[in-house]
């Protein structure tokens, strides 16, 4: 049976990254429909598939889609179960990944945004509120190879993304994470080593190059 | 066995009620411990509790936090699984109502904020928004009983509690909302019939009146 599996997303786009690693952990195939985040029209699939919030990744499985990042790969662990589980199955194990997911979108992709976006004394500002982020997160990793554990998670899909932007954040604001948030760093290299992510992940710096457009950073 | 059900909260707060109405409708006995919202401190058990976050309503389960209103009904759902189940069985149908529940969240409750602070042509442009926000949500219920079809369920407990301050809305911003969205008002009472919604939900002029105070209503 052809599982009828579309991802649409834009390549830079970490929330979609997360999708795309998730289906790769999972092993499944799926069709890639770039979506150009660049440009604020949309394209008619993605006006038919989310027509209140507009936005991607979007999941489209057997016709029907599936919204928000978080939720998709949850979808995806519900969905496709002969895989690696992505949530860990202990609840409260698994409330504590979904909190920290939920913080990252809330907390340091807003502290990104602003951080990118301002300049002098508020980049300062928002490059220390980043930084504490960061530590925050290394603080939940702890000592762990994986914010899951032993295995490569859930937690481990929501934040590696990021780190497509972390040698941006360096040159943007003049620091380096490794001396700020060391164990941080040798996750991000252990999460790079999968095929999963390195499929995935886009080059460090054609990210850094498309925000430094984005946000018009001289 | 004791289950040792500890949830601390304030009683105008509506993403505790969330979790109020959630232990109630699963029949599962707790402690409730009152925090103070209308202050800057906070109780040694939150500082210990959640010392990131500082936020409530935490849900201690033998001994153990969780966090984040979403996840802890998710958390409770996963838990006592001999109850009424809370989030839908199909995949699908999980990740609309997990998505909804972020919408709440993210745009209801925001827009909420926004109108009770604002004044003049600011008060009128985030009452039309948040008159969008409900029909939004009247859309996603559709002809449906509840938000979850037939059943009261997850989508359902995640958005009653907002229905506290709706004629605090009303009396704001002089409309009335069963005027403008009358399956979801008609969506109100019924809920409000349920023991689990009324046991929960504080008086609707005294939440109002609380609002008036916080952001200084005249």
């Amino acid at each position: 049976m052809s599982e009828e599996v579309v991802c649409v997303d834009f390549w830079a786009n970490g929330f979609g990254m997360r999708v795309r690693i998730a289906l790769r952990e999972k092993g499944v195939q799926f069709e890639l429909k770039e979506e150009d985040l660049r440009t604020k029209e949309r394209s008619a699939l993605v006006l038919e598939m989310s027509p209140v919030l507009r936005q991607i990744p979007i999941l489209i499985h057997h016709g029907k889609p599936v919204l928000g990042s978080i939720n998709i790969v949850e979808y995806i662990d519900e969905v496709w179960k002969e895989g690696p589980a992505l949530l860990p199955a202990d609840p409260l194990d698994r409330a504590h990944a979904r909190l920290w997911a939920h913080y990252i979108d809330k907390m340091l992709f807003s502290t990104q945004t602003k951080f990118l976006k301002s300049k002098g004394e508020a980049k300062e500002k928002s490059k220390a509120e980043l930084i504490e982020n960061l530590k925050q997160l290394e603080q939940v990793l702890g000592d762990g190879n994986y914010f899951g554990g032993d295995e490569f998670n859930f937690l481990d899909i929501m934040l590696i993304p990021f780190s497509s932007m972390f040698s941006g954040y360096e040159e943007h604001g003049s620091f380096q994470i490794g001396v700020e948030c060391p164990k941080l760093m040798a996750w991000v290299k252990r999460c790079r080593q999968r095929e999963s992510v390195a499929r995935t992940l886009p080059d460090d710096g054609e990210m850094y190059q498309l925000h430094k457009a984005w946000y018009g950073i001289e």
